[in-house]
Parts: C-alpha cells; sequence; structure tokens
C-alpha cells in the first residue's frame, strides 16, 4: 500500500521577489510540516495521525497563518478555527473562533472523538477543552510583531484581507494536510487564524465539513485555503468529492475542474488526495506553499508554479 | 411564472397517538407560516423576502424550535442558530450560537446582506446584531415551561436528544422554507434551537452552507430538518443539488436518494424546490411537519405521510 501527505501553508499571491531568506524559511517550515506528519504514515501510523501531526508543527510556526501565527482580528485579537475528518468513518471534528486553546487542530480532534457534537464554536468550544484538559494559554500567547504589522496596513486600507492580499510580499495561509496510510485509509485536517482585520466571530470554511475540509475513502481527502467565503457557498471539498462520485471523474480532474472552473479565478487552492495515493494540488492564485511525500519518493515543497 | 412556497417544521418520530387539539395547533401554526411567507410571492415580493417570512412567522411560535420556542441546552439557556440564501447569487448569510438576538433569521439576512463575512459566531455575532440595530432580549424571554420539562426529561435519559425523538408525544423542529418567484429565483431559509439537553456551543447543520441550507437558481432551494451531524458529514442539501447537476436527476429524483440513500434511515427530512415550481418534501422518520402553497392551488398541511 502507498503512504502519502500532502500538506499546504496558504494560497494567494506570493511574488516572486520575495527575499530569498523568506523564502528558504518558509520552505524550512514546509518541510518541517512534512516530516513530521510522514513520520506517522512511515512508523505505520494512521493518516488520522499523520495530517494531525502536520498540522500541530504549522501551528507551532509563526510564519504560518495557524496556532502561533495566527493573524489579528479587527479587535487585535487572535480568532482560530480547526477541523479534521476521518475518510474510513466520516467521523468529522470542528471548531471555530477558538482563543485560548494553544493547539485548535487537537481540540478539533477531541470534540471528534470525545463528544457527541461535531462542530462547537466559541466558548462552548473552550468550556469542552478544560474538560478534556487540553493546554490554555492567553490570547497574547499568539501575538506577532510582523502580524500586528499587517492588522496596521489591513486597517489602512480598510479592508477585511485573505492573507496573502495585503501587501503581496508578507504571505501567510491558513494550513491543510491530507494522508493516505497503509491500511488505505484517508484523513483531512485544516487549521487557521482566519483572516486578517477580520470582525471578531467570523467563521470561514476550513471548520465547514465539505468546504475547507472533507475526506471520504470512497474519493478523496480535501482541505481548501482562500477566500474562505468564496469556498464555503461553493461547498468546495464536498465538489471533488460529488464530481469524482457522480460524474467518475479522476482526482486530478475533478481537483481541477473545482479550482478552475467551479471556483472564482484568483480565490485560492486545494491538495485532494484519493486511497490509490493519487493527489492534486491545484491553485488559482500565483502560489500555494505546499509540499508532498510518499513512502517511495523524496519529500518535496513547492511555492509556485 | 409559478410561485411556491415550500416549509417545514421540523421531522422527527411524532406518533399518530398524538392529541387532536395539539394536532390541530401545530397545523394551524404551519399554516400561518405558509400563509405569511405566500403572501409575500402574492404581492409580487421575493423569494428571499417569502422564506424569511415564513420563517420569521415559526420563530415567533413556540410550538416550533426556532426563536420563541428554542430548545434547551444542559445549561438551561438558548442557543440559536439561522441560515439564508439566495439562489440567484448565491450570497449567503449564517449565524451559531445566538442567545440574545430575538429572531435569528433576520440577523443571519443581516450578515448576508450587510457585513463582507458570510457566518458569524457567538459574541461576535451579537456585537454585529448591535451595530445594525436589531431586536435583542433577554435569554428568559425564550424560556417555556414545556420546553423546561424536555431539558428535565433529557437530563433523566442522559442524552442529547433531536427534537422529536425525546418523549415521542413532543415534537418539536428546527424550521425550515424555501420559495420560488415570480422572477423564477429561488431562495432558502432554515432555523432552530438545536437539540435539547445540547452542549453550550454545540453547531448543527441549519446554518451550514450546503449541509442544512443551501440554494442555486440552476438546480434547487433545500432546506434540512433532522439529526444535524448526520446532515453535516453528508453535506445534505448540497448533495440533492450536485446530484442534480453532475447526473441530471430531477428534483424529485434528487431529493428522494438523498433521503432514502445517502442519509441514515430515521436521521430527518427535507424540503427542495426547483425553478419550474416543482418540490419535493421527502423524510426518513415518521413523520414531518411540512406544508405547500402555489399560486394555483390551495395551502396544504401535513405531518404524516
Amino acid at each position: 500500500m502507498k503512504q502519502v501527505l500532502v500538506i499546504h501553508g496558504g494560497a494567494g499571491v506570493i511574488p516572486q521577489t520575495f527575499p530569498p531568506e523568506k523564502i528558504a524559511a518558509y520552505k524550512q517550515g514546509l518541510a518541517r510540516a512534512l516530516g513530521k506528519g510522514f513520520l506517522v504514515l512511515k512508523n505505520g501510523g494512521s493518516a488520522l495521525d499523520a495530517a494531525m501531526n502536520a498540522i500541530l508543527e504549522f501551528e507551532r510556526d509563526p510564519l504560518f497563518n495557524a496556532g502561533r501565527g495566527a493573524v489579528y482580528t479587527a479587535d487585535e485579537t487572535h480568532e482560530m478555527d480547526a477541523a479534521i475528518m476521518n475518510g474510513r468513518t466520516l467521523d468529522f471534528g470542528a471548531v471555530c473562533t477558538v482563543r485560548h486553546v494553544k493547539h485548535p487542530i487537537r481540540l478539533a480532534r477531541a470534540v471528534m472523538e470525545q463528544s457527541p457534537h461535531l462542530f462547537l464554536s466559541a466558548d462552548g468550544a473552550e468550556t469542552f477543552a478544560r474538560e478534556k484538559g487540553l493546554e490554555f494559554v492567553d490570547n497574547r500567547f499568539f501575538d506577532d510583531a510582523y502580524r500586528y504589522q499587517q492588522l496596521l496596513e489591513a486597517k489602512e486600507a480598510g479592508a477585511i484581507v485573505r492573507d496573502h492580499d495585503i501587501e503581496a510580499a508578507k504571505p501567510m495561509g491558513t494550513v491543510g494536510a491530507v494522508a493516505l496510510d497503509a491500511s488505505g485509509n484517508l484523513a483531512a485536517a485544516t487549521s487557521t487564524g482566519g483572516t486578517t482585520n477580520k470582525a471578531c466571530g467570523r467563521v470561514g470554511d476550513t471548520p465547514i465539513p465539505g468546504a475547507g475540509t472533507y475526506a471520504d475513502n470512497r474519493t478523496c481527502a480535501v482541505s481548501c485555503t482562500g477566500f474562505g467565503e468564496e469556498f464555503m457557498i461553493k461547498a468546495a471539498a464536498y465538489d471533488v468529492h460529488a464530481r469524482m462520485i457522480y460524474q467518475g471523474l479522476s482526482l486530478e480532474q475533478a481537483a481541477r475542474k473545482v479550482t478552475f472552473e467551479h471556483l472564482e479565478p484568483g480565490s485560492g487552492g486545494l491538495i485532494a488526495l484519493d486511497r490509490h495515493g493519487n493527489f492534486a494540488l491545484p491553485f488559482n492564485t500565483p502560489g500555494m506553499f505546499r509540499g508532498v511525500q510518499t513512502n517511495d519518493s523524496e519529500p518535496r515543497v513547492n511555492i509556485w508554479e
């Protein structure tokens, strides 16, 4: 059986004039997340654990917009969303508007495995996190001078902006991972700080099953990044699944149709993986931080085409 | 052009041994919501206004689980979710975990029309509601002795229960409406208090685009009711759309496939309407409160097959 991990760290403008040391730092961050996640698969672990471990590494890295590194709301706070889905069982867990949980993806997983519900918001999500003993931090833990500068620029521009569209030289991004394990099971996971200067309480596509995150062993695992509102109304992740199951398209065909015909140009990208180990990483923006590792190839990370 | 309004007031067990005066009261409630909504269409109004007006009437009626009449959380409070979608533009607005806004559906519509975001949660949603001048009430406004009794019974049973499954003689239910106006535009709207004894912060399918609520003029408008977690992981509303657009199924075929093959038996039902005025109201539970009115037929309301 093939083992495959595919990750993304956000899509957007990401100009090629970006300083070389920054490019190197992003590529190192991608490689670390890929390595942490793939190690799970190499050791015979589950797709679910592999996807989660990749996201945990992204949440630790301030270069990426998830966990530490989450962007600022209009109120100068941080509010995070995350989701995880098991392609074998369709089990799903998500949280939105989380402010004090160090690793939102762990909370999404706890919701999936330990709650009778699938999706918890805001204070209710944090009450559940306390009951389950998850690690809490002050909201200021997520502060970052670079992110704060981005907020000031966004406010000056009067814009609620997706990660990569304010000051093109400062890419950030929702993070995601899709994995296939040796048992042939798929999983998807996504985590984000949302959009800089967003109103408090704004929920994007990340925690919406079928929008930013979806997994079904019969078809594919998908994680999206981009203009969340567009991905929500287009049910982007589920649409990849639907085109495969109802039209008989291949993973590659379905992922490309969704990215280049279903979604608006410039709206973002997605990663998709099927149980045969086929994968696709299409994006309709100039760039997308991304990486792939399989049991029979070296890890690869990329930013542009 | 045809004008059509289809509504539901929840699906579940609803035993036929239900007292006749209760049955009459529910039927009157359905007829009022239908009448308020259809009047908009009759007067040349939009599908969006028609669907919203039907929901507003449901939110006023304590017999139905939305607005006044919303069930209790495990903390003896009320938390409501609502969504609305415009099939012409794919504009969408939703809120979750709202506690003090008298009409959650008005807030969902304000999010759709007056916010750069599509989905707001909890305190952030209420901050936005204040900015827009929506009517606020104390959470105790939603209290109801009958609902409270249901909570006590649910707690005793140790269950987090969907509306119609605790004490079968006490149906409640998410409410929904789909409408077609004289311009050929579709809209969908859904509002709910969720499940009795739910954890605070629980988000169900209602505010999730593609799960509990969806509308696209090319295919259909859909509003769902039932076991929200099942409808979420199955992207139930979007799946009706997907089967129509990718498989070429009729509205009736797609709605029945989703209800009887895609969703688990006993999980709920949905209402669906296409731009030619075809409609379907399938449910896989013993009953579903529902009603239909068109420009060339009398209003009809039903509970069982």
